[in-house]
């Protein structure tokens, strides 16, 4: 019985991070898309966004049926919650790189980016398959030290974004108001991405050690 | 026993009940400290979010204690896994009201806000006001009648945003990138608070029925 138990909940921290690898894909898609103005590969990134909903949908039926089948306790107990807590935010990665895929689509054939900030998403970009692939893996290996460690790498996203922001607020910016829009919206989008990625790593330090770490939020 | 449990589970609606209307009244403060360029307002919205984050503390552990003391079934069950998942969209309406007041802090004594669209950002609060205390309301009293009612009210926000949008894009728009990367900025958080009320009225759809609404997401 504890056997089947301690089974099924490695399966659905695998499938949590399977889920969070596929989040990451579409993000690195997406931001393919987006340097390169490329439709084809933004319209893959949407319509590929129906298999992150069936994988939301597969893990939330997991952790459901853990809590229900078997009273789960302590350690256990938190694992199934903090999976529960974090599809949440794997979801929502998923939907920023849709976001980003699509404001690439609706600009199409122009580029959504001007020159002077492609730079910028390319490394947010980076930024954020970094901290995704991090996630995924501390997903799956439960290593609290290593989820500790993801939550300072996000300084370079916040970094990142604070540097855009300067060079939309410049009175060179010289590409006018419809690409400031874009450019804000979409360094919302990879910011969130971050945040969500390291909200990952806190649930795995809580199912962990049962703390909440302390710059948490 | 079971007399003990249901109370429990009213407990733990009550209390994210209220977590709602402490979310709600925290908007409806950033939303008249932004129109009114008001600091003091502003300041008290920041100052107040720690309520916030003890309420989000306190659900998670009520939810969790009801988890881990009795294994809870079927609608129990339903009814404690939409709780930790609300808490969650809740959790995330306050921090988007405390993003409203700090654009408000950031420009004051200017206006975060051209004259132009205001009454867009004074519209968008009321109805964030509207399905916030919707959400409130339904976490309480578990209708799910009037839940999937607020499911559709929340494309008055998608009009408002789209609509500020085309005024943004507009190329009368006269008031320069700063402010139209603010007013960006503002009407997303707008309308992602509206979608986090909406999301909550959807969990206690599922609490009750057992279903996720097909226009789930």
């Amino acid at each position: 019985m504890r056997a089947a138990y301690t089974e099924k909940i490695a399966d659905l921290s695998f499938s949590l991070a399977t889920m969070c690898r596929q989040a990451d894909a579409a993000m690195a898609s997406a931001t393919q898309a987006l340097l390169q103005a490329d439709l084809a590969i933004a319209e893959k990134v949407i319509s590929d966004h129906d298999e992150l909903d069936a994988m939301r949908a597969s893990c939330e039926e997991k952790a459901f049926a853990l809590l229900a089948l078997q009273a789960p306790v302590a350690g256990d107990l938190r694992s199934v919650v903090s999976g529960i807590q974090a599809v949440n935010d794997l979801d929502r990665m998923g939907r920023l790189a849709l976001h980003v895929a699509k404001i690439t689509r609706r600009r199409h054939p122009k580029q959504a980016l001007p020159e002077e900030v492609k730079a910028y998403f390319a490394e947010m970009g980076r930024v954020a398959a970094h901290l995704a692939k991090g996630a995924a893996e501390v997903l799956e290996n439960h290593d609290a030290e290593q989820a500790l460690q993801l939550l300072d790498e996000d300084d370079a996203m916040d970094d990142l974004h604070r540097h855009l922001f300067s060079v939309l607020m410049d009175r060179e910016w010289k590409h006018g108001v419809a690409a400031a829009v874009d450019v804000t919206l979409l360094g919302r989008y990879y910011e969130r991405f971050a945040d969500h990625s390291v909200e990952v790593a806190r649930k795995v330090i809580y199912l962990v050690t049962g703390k909440i770490p302390e710059d948490a939020v």
